[in-house]
C-alpha cells in the first residue's frame, strides 16, 4: 500500500498503537476529519467542541485544544506555509490502553492520534451536476446512548460502503430499521421541498456532523425554513432537490439515487459558497 | 499500568499496530478469548471455526489455523511446559491497514494479534454459592447483520460495564430494546424452569459464544430440554435457577440479580464438570 499518510501519536512521531489500546480492542474512542488549509484546521472551534462532546458521551476526557493544535502544527505546518496547501487531518481519541476486559482502568490516559492525508480530488462533475448515491441495504441500528457521536464503532458504515464498487457512485444513503433515511456512509443529507429544507432526526442513530450543523445555521442566509424531522426513503425520492454534506467537500447536490434523477439546482453551490468551500 | 501482557503481531514480537489499521479506525475485525492450559488452547476447533465464521460475516478471510497455532506456540509454549500452567489467549483479527475512508483497499492483509494474559482468579464463592449480577441500563441495539459475532465494535459492552464499580458484582445482564434479556457483558445466560433450560435468541443482537453452544450440546447429558427463545427480564427473575457462562470460567450459578436471590443448586457445578472446567 502506498504510504501516503503521516501520523503523530501522543505528540510523538516514533510511537505506534498497542494492541491493548481500547481503540483497537473495542472501538472505544471517537474521531474527527477536517480540512487543513495552509496548515490550519478549518472550523476548529466546532471540531474541537464536537470532539469534547463526543468524548464526554462515552466518558473520556478529551485532550486539551493546545495539545491537539500543537500536534496539528508539528504534522502540517512545515510543508504548508509556502503554497496554497489543502490537506486532510484526522484526529482519533481513544480511551487509551487497558487490561483485558471491558472495565476501563481506574485511571485512563487517552491516546491521541493525528493523521495527515491528501485532500481527495473530487470530480468536476460533482460540482457541476451533482453526485450519484447508492441505496444501502445495510441499516443503522438504533442506539440512543451513542446516536449522533462519531465513535470508532463503525462496522455498519464499513459494511454499507462495501456494498458498491462502482466508482461513479459517490456515497450510499442509509436508513434505520423503520425505513427512515438517516445519512450517507460519510455524509449527512438534506432534502428540499419548495422552500423547506429537511434533514433527518439523528436522536436514535447516525452521526451529527458539524457541516450539517453549519447548514442548519444558514437558515436565514438561504431564505429557507430548515427542519429536523423523520424522512422516509419514499419522501426523500419525492424531494425537489437532495443535498449531501461533510467537512471535506462542503455540499454536493444529488443528481441520482437508484433510478431517480434530479435536474441541476443552485442550492448546493450557494451553500458551498456560504460555507467557503468554493 | 502493570505490563502483564505479552503479544505477537503477525507472528512478530517487535511489531505494533498502525493507527491506519482498520481495527483501530473502525473496530473492523473480530476476536476470541480462550484458556491456554499447559500451552495449548482449550476447545481450539470450536474457537477457530467461530473465528473463521465471524470473519466471513464481515468479509475477512481468517488467517490459517497453522499460523495462529504457531503464534500461540511462540507466545505460550516456552513458559508453559513445566508447570500446570493456565493462562488466557486473546486472538484479534482485523481487516488490516487501509487508507482514510470506509472502503477497504482492493487487497487487504488481515492483521492477526495474539495477546497472553494471566487467568483471572475467581473467588471461591463464585463456585460455591454463585455470582451477583447488575441489571444494565445500557441496552443492546438490534443489528441482524452483526448479531452473534464477536466483532470489535464493543462500545455497548464498555458502557454497560462502566455502570458498576462494586467488586462484588461479577457481570451485568443486558437486554435489547424490547426488554428481552440477551446476555451479560462478558457472558451468555441460561434460565432453568423445572427441567427446561432457556437461553436467549441471539439472532438480532448479542454474542453467540462457544461455551453457550457447548452447553446446548449437553442437553441429553444434563437430562434437560434446552430451548433458544426470547426471555423477558420478568421471566428471567421467575426462573428456578439462572446460570451464566463463558470460555474462561465455564459456568457459574447466579445467586443474585438486583434484589432477587436464588438458593444454591447443583447444575452449574454439573455443567462445569461436563465442560471440564473444574
Amino acid at each position: 500500500m502506498a504510504r501516503t499518510h503521516r501520523y503523530l501519536i501522543n505528540g510523538d512521531f516514533s510511537l505506534s498503537i498497542s494492541p491493548l489500546d481500547r481503540g483497537f480492542s473495542y472501538g472505544d474512542g471517537v474521531f474527527r476529519t477536517m480540512v487543513m488549509r495552509n496548515g490550519l484546521p478549518e472550523n476548529w472551534p466546532l471540531h474541537y467542541q464536537k470532539l469534547v462532546a463526543d468524548c464526554a458521551v462515552i466518558g473520556i476526557v478529551c485532550p486539551s485544544a493546545e495539545l491537539l493544535i500543537s500536534d496539528l502544527q508539528q504534522l502540517f505546518l512545515q510543508d504548508a506555509i509556502a503554497a496554497n496547501s489543502v490537506e486532510v487531518a484526522k484526529i482519533i481519541i481513544s480511551r487509551g490502553e487497558g487490561e483485558r476486559g471491558y472495565a476501563p482502568p481506574a485511571i485512563t490516559m487517552p491516546t491521541r492520534v493525528v493523521v495527515s492525508s491528501a485532500m481527495p480530488s473530487y470530480a468536476a462533475a460533482n460540482y457541476m451536476s451533482g453526485v450519484h448515491l447508492h441505496v444501502c441495504a445495510t441499516q443503522l441500528a438504533q442506539q440512543v446512548q451513542l446516536a449522533g457521536i462519531k465513535h470508532l464503532n463503525r462496522l455498519e458504515n464499513v459494511l454499507a460502503r462495501m456494498e458498491w464498487r462502482d466508482e461513479t457512485i459517490f456515497d450510499g444513503v442509509m436508513s434505520d430499521q423503520n425505513g427512515n433515511v438517516i445519512e450517507c456512509t460519510m455524509s449527512n443529507i438534506f432534502a428540499r421541498f419548495d422552500d423547506q429544507l429537511i434533514t433527518p432526526d439523528l436522536s436514535r442513530c447516525g452521526v451529527s456532523g458539524i457541516t450539517r450543523q453549519r447548514i442548519i445555521w444558514l437558515e436565514s442566509t438561504l431564505g429557507l425554513s430548515i427542519e429536523v424531522e423523520p424522512l422516509s426513503m419514499l419522501r426523500l425520492l419525492e424531494a425537489d432537490e437532495v443535498l449531501i454534506c461533510n467537512s471535506l467537500y462542503g455540499a454536493f447536490q444529488v443528481q441520482r439515487i437508484g433510478t431517480k434523477t434530479w435536474p441541476q439546482h443552485a442550492l448546493a453551490a450557494t451553500i458551498r459558497k456560504a460555507l467557503s468551500h468554493d
